[in-house]
Parts: structure tokens; sequence; C-alpha cells
């Protein structure tokens, strides 16, 4: 992503505000609101990749003014999970904001964020654990409690996130109704590499072989789409499918579940709208990946043509 | 109280605006904070009482326009608790409201709160599992969720909140400032009866005779003030002062519990700061009291002479 410097600088703007501290951060979008109109966010772990900057340039569709968050937050990891491992550069990331003309990025440290022990958490329900949920326990509870800090910060009319999170976006949107927040909640198509790869900061970590590998999991799902649309509705064949790809690879799935998209619960007959959401660890890099079975995909335009 | 119906129609001033949904609710206290400026509100249960005016009287003082929602939670019920029996007059809670120049009334059915079953909830953590929280579990994630819920419909400057229910003020100022919420929380002093009793919508309940044993809470209270101000300090002594007065007028306490006001853990040493809290059910109905040991208590303007 480093060589893509150039290309960024020459298309570069005005290079974003930064802030730091909640309340200035809060003072700034204020006046991005009063001063443009309507303020779209990006709430991110930094490390920007292309998949945010598509989610940047949905915000800025969606709205007059646009403000990053770049937080990697200490609660939505745990025990033995990657929080200090994870990559972050600051500086190449506000070079990265700059040239897709975000104003504003707000950048807080663990400390200003929990100034304390946090005691008060949102807990997001059955829906939270399903899938990566089983896996990752308080995960999501960590991941809806940091976003609505950030909601509460910055104020914004819409926040966008990426559906390469499925589960995340699912909850986020869930959490914005069902507390009544006054926030559009927006899910952005995947971005994909052109071999399929959906895009993940985590992707730094694989070696060369094992990204050969990881190119099963968006394999497995463009079998199971292509197998839908030849009229497979058993969502058990389905989910064998997608294990069998997967494991041809070397590659062991975490799970594999065929689900509706609002409870997150499997279904036994798949519709277009149901989702099939895969996660394997990769070498020690964990991905994830989803698909609808019907419908347009983010995987249509990608993938390998060499096919099994 | 409703004697008190004629004193508050001689001073009545324009009757609130009622809205009954959420959406609506947002705009009319959207149009308040445009055309007036700061927003104060006070989330009631109804069935208003000096106590709820008083609260009123205190959000005038703090903001250019004030909100009043009134709402009985279902979620913050336990099961066999009172959410069916709770009193609820709409017409006198509107009629008293407008006496105190409420600007809006936002009285919403379960229904418009809770148009599915909700999964998001908000989690008080620690200081939400001590005093009432171990008798109620779930029912302080039942007030917090509904709060913040209400919050984030009206948008305040400013949130008003009784002291009678001092677990509940500290843990909404709590998840105030844990999720960066752009709300003041002000926790308003307790509105005794000339005879010492905290006013509650529920010593509606109290026959005569329940009434007069209902008082040892606050004689209880009023002990353990003076005997702090003597020169106690053992918790567990000045604990047990509390206990005797109650059982003195056969009243067994729920809890009787010497705290510090911000992790609601209990002391040894009782310092002004520390909260005496005590719960008991007399007859069946459920009553709460409090006091700091130090400083002005509004129990320093009330009570029995009779006393011991």
């Amino acid at each position: 992503m480093r060589d893509e410097g150039g290309s960024s600088r020459s298309s570069r703007r005005a290079a974003p505000r930064l802030e730091r501290r909640p309340r200035a951060a809060r003072e700034a979008a204020r006046a991005l609101r009063r001063e443009r109109g309507r303020l779209a966010i990006v709430p991110t772990m930094g490390f920007l990749h292309e998949g945010h900057l598509g989610l940047i340039d949905r915000a800025r569709a969606e709205a007059d003014a646009v403000a990053i968050s770049i937080f990697v937050n200490p609660t939505q990891f745990g025990p033995g999970e990657d929080y200090e491992a994870y990559p972050r550069d600051l500086d190449r990331d506000l070079e990265l904001a700059g040239g897709r003309g975000v104003d504003l990025v707000f950048a807080p440290g663990p400390e200003d964020m929990y100034p304390r022990e946090p005691s008060i958490r949102v807990e997001p329900g059955p829906p939270g654990n399903r899938l990566c949920g089983l896996e990752r326990p308080g995960h999501f509870s960590g991941v809806l409690t940091v976003v609505l800090k950030l909601f509460h910060i910055l104020e914004p009319d819409v926040a966008v996130f990426g559906r390469k999170d499925f589960q995340q976006s699912v909850l986020v949107r869930r959490m914005a109704e069902e507390l009544n927040l006054p926030i559009e909640v927006v899910a952005a198509p995947i971005v994909r590499a052109p071999d399929g790869l959906a895009l993940s900061s985590r992707n730094t970590y694989l070696s060369e072989e094992e990204r050969e590998r990881a190119l099963s999991l968006s394999r497995a799902l463009r079998r199971v789409r292509e197998r839908f649309a030849e009229g497979e509705r058993e969502a058990g064949t389905l989910a064998d499918l997608a294990r069998q790809a997967m494991r041809e690879a070397g590659v062991e799935p975490a799970y594999v579940e065929i689900v509706e998209p609002e409870e997150l619960e499997r279904v036994d007959r798949a519709a277009p709208e149901t989702v099939c959401a895969v996660a394997a660890r990769v070498g020690s890099t964990r991905l994830i990946d989803n698909t609808t079975l019907g419908g347009p995909s983010s995987l249509d335009d990608t993938g390998d043509t060499r096919g099994p």
C-alpha cells in the first residue's frame, strides 16, 4: 500500500484536521455541520486500504462533510488476540484520508477514550452471540460500546460501515434503530483485490503462500453463489460446498454459516437475501468474508478464472 | 394530590405540547432548542407528585425550555413487580406539568418505544449489581437502556434526575460520562413530606398504618446523620443503628448500606460524602431512601420531633 502513496499524493486535497481529544473533536464536527451541512463518518481502526477509501467515497456521496475515526479499540480484542500487533501508521493514514477529501480525522489514544476503567457496556443480545461472537466473546460488546461513544462524540447524520464485517454492520444498524439514534447507518459493499480477496488491514500479516490459501474463502463463497443460481436451496448442502472449497486449499473453517440477515439465525432453506458467512485462520491470521446468495455481489467482478 | 389541582390550575400556563411518537417528539424537541436555546428534560414514569415538580422547577432553572417524558418502562420491572399496578393518570400529569411551565410532554406507549423485541441493552457493570441491583436483577439495565433511548429522542442539553433514586442517578451520570453523551446530568435533592417521608408515586399504595411505619426509613437515616455528626465513623455501627430504627417500627430492611458515592462500594469508615442507602418493603410496597452522612440533607428540614 505504501507504493500507492504517489497516486494518492497526486490527487491530494487539503490535509484533514486532526483531533485527538473527544471534546475538541466534537467541536470540530459541530463546526463542520454548521458550516457545511450533513456530516458522514467512517469509523476505522486505521492502516487504511482501498476498502476504507471506498467507504470514505461513499460517505462523501452521502453527505456534505466527512470525518473518520482512527482508533484501535482495546475493548474489542480478546486475550491472545492481536491488539498489540495490529498495524498502525497514522502519518500514512492522514495522507490517504486527505487524498480522498476527508475533513476531520479523530485519532484518540486509549486514555482519551477510556480515562478510567469502563463499567457501562452496550450488549448486542442474541445476534451478537452467533458467527464471530461465538469465537470472540465480548467482541461485539466492545465494538458497539466504542461505536456508540464515537456517535456521541462526532454526532454524525450518517455512518458508513463495510459489509465485510457483516455481523458488525448488522449489529450497529440494529443498535441505531433500537436505541433511537438519529443516525443513518449505511453498509457499503466489500472491496476486493483483483484476485477476489476481501481487503483487510490484517491481510498484511499474510505470507505469499498464505495469501494464496486465503483466496479459498472468496472462492468458497463464489461456488455457493453459483450453486444457488443453479437452483440449490438446501442450506446444509451449500455450507458443505463452502467447507469443501476451503479444505481443498488446506484451510480449516472456523465457521461456515448460512443465515438470514436480521437475527443472523441459521436457515434450512436458502433465499436470495440469505447470507453465507465464513471465517478461518490462515496461518495465524483470522480472516472473514461473506456474500448474499442472490442479487449482485462484490464477488461478481473478481476471482480467479482457473476454477475448480 | 388530586386536591392540589385547584392551586396548580390557578398558576397554570399554556398546556404543554403532547407527543406520543419518538420521531414527532424529536422534531418538537429540536424546534424548542432552535427557538429557545438550552433544553432540559425530566424523565418520569408519570403520576407526578411534588417531587417531580421540584425536578421540573430545577430543569427550568437550568435551561430555556423543559420537556418531560412519561413512560412506565416495562423492561425495568421484574417478574412479579408492579408494572401493571403502577399508578397512571396522564390527564392529571398534563395539568400539573402545564402548571409548572413544561413545554413538551413525551408520553409514548410500549409499542412506540419497543416496536419489536429489544436485543441491544446497556449494562451498568459492577455498580449496577449492588444495593437495589441485588434484589432487582436487570432493573438498571432496563433503566439505562430506556434513558439512553430518551436521550437520543429528545437530545437534551441537561437531564434532571431525583436523588431519591440514588443508584439510578449515579449510574445515569456515569453512563453519560463513559459514553461521551453531550448531556449534563443533574441529581436534584429529595423532596419530602413534612413528616420526612421521601415522595414517591408508590406512596399511594400505603395504608395509613403502613405510612406511619414507612417513616422509619427517614428516621433511620436521620439517626445515622446525628450519630455521624457526634463523631461515629464505624460504618458497621451506623448501619446497625439504621437497622434498629427500622425494626423498632416493625420494618425489616431489604438492605442498609453505607457506600462511597461513585462505585457504590461499602466502606468501613464513613466520611461526609459517604451515603447511607436503605430499602424495605412496607406491606407490599417497596420503598427506598438515602442521605449523605455529612453536609446538607433534605432530612434537615423535616421529620417527627417525637423521636428518641
